[in-house]
């Protein structure tokens, strides 16, 4: 194994700004499609996951930590035993490849960081994570390169779509549709009758079959 | 230089869907500063630009096309006249930098190829442009790998978060203001007292200060 990949993960009722299209069964399930995708990748790249859970779970190739407090006292508690370099990765990453966690783990700088759309941070991976502390509020990206430059870290800034794609509303969606061939998450999407739809302006929507089962 | 470099570009009336916080004069004035951001780009990368534009347009640095046809009628008949390889790339990606270009330009296969976000196209490089033709509308990205499986092209699928933004809303202004540090764009934008504002709900928006002119 090369590190550990803090994995933070809300088994209940998460995605709610999916609640359109899914009801919270189906959010939970869906959250956890997505969260294999992502352990699938992370473990495929050479790390170990440990998923930092809101409430109790389990899984049968992550180490779990059942943390009560809010999302940046969880990691910055997981970051503090860490020493060896760490990932933080969230677990909406439905289109994240081995590939693309091996591009931050060999980075050359003292951390990389992958934005995610809106101001957010996607991935952060630390050569010295006792030195840092995560800021998941807000606008994210430009906190955490502050933070670096407190502790003189050297910064690489990861440039990937994928990475930058996290699944949070419903035409997130369409991108794991799309570009998510092979996914978990994409064939529970697919199980639940949702597919893509292209509307009258010729943008690319996703519908959901209404004769199909819910969960 | 490398490649010519094709880019679409409407002078008059762009980006419509930025009416609520741009007038019509601010939106082609933010076109051309987005252009400038790609132009620069593309002339460092090492290829010329060649626009296709709707309406008349003059340029210092790139070549103009004055096309009446509709986006993909334009693109096809310039990619007939090409002999050697060609790059589409659209005139809204205001973070592209000549680095991400040359990505696609070093691609092995015979067509590189980055999504935009929602299942669209943001630029395809073509060794062998006449065989090819664009689809520019719809799940584009979809369409391109389906005729580019047609004319039996090996295919490089480019993971670019900076490339697979393209600036069409209110939201993606964003993205501008975050990483566009030294950008035409971003300079515009903050010209007219657009800035970055955390909403209630701790996400990142973007806002107009009331006092300042109009263009």
């Amino acid at each position: 194994m090369y590190f550990h990949a803090l994995i933070p993960f809300k088994p209940v009722n998460p995605k709610t700004r999916l609640s359109c299209i899914l009801n919270q069964e189906e959010r939970e399930a869906f959250a956890r499609a997505m969260l294999e995708d992502v352990i699938a990748s992370v473990l495929k790249s050479g790390c170990s996951a440990t998923l930092l859970c809101t409430h109790p779970f389990k899984h049968d190739d992550a180490l779990i930590a059942v943390r009560k407090e809010s999302l940046n006292e969880a990691i910055n508690w997981a970051l503090a035993q860490f020493h060896c370099p760490a990932l933080i990765i969230m677990a909406d990453l439905a289109l994240v490849t081995a590939g693309d966690i091996q591009r931050l783990i060999r980075t050359e700088k003292d951390m990389a960081i992958v934005p995610g759309r809106g101001g957010g941070t996607n991935a952060i991976f630390l050569k010295k994570p006792k030195c840092f502390h995560a800021d998941f509020y807000g606008a994210s990206f430009l906190d955490h390169l502050r933070i670096a430059a407190e502790c003189n870290f050297s910064v690489d800034v990861i440039d990937s779509f994928r990475m930058s794609t996290d699944i949070d509303e419903k035409e997130d969606l369409v991108e794991i549709l799309i570009h998510g061939k092979g996914r978990k998450s994409r064939e529970f999407l697919e199980s639940l009758g949702i597919s893509l739809l292209i509307d009258e302006k010729g943008r690319v929507r996703v519908e959901r079959d209404a004769h199909k089962e819910t969960l």
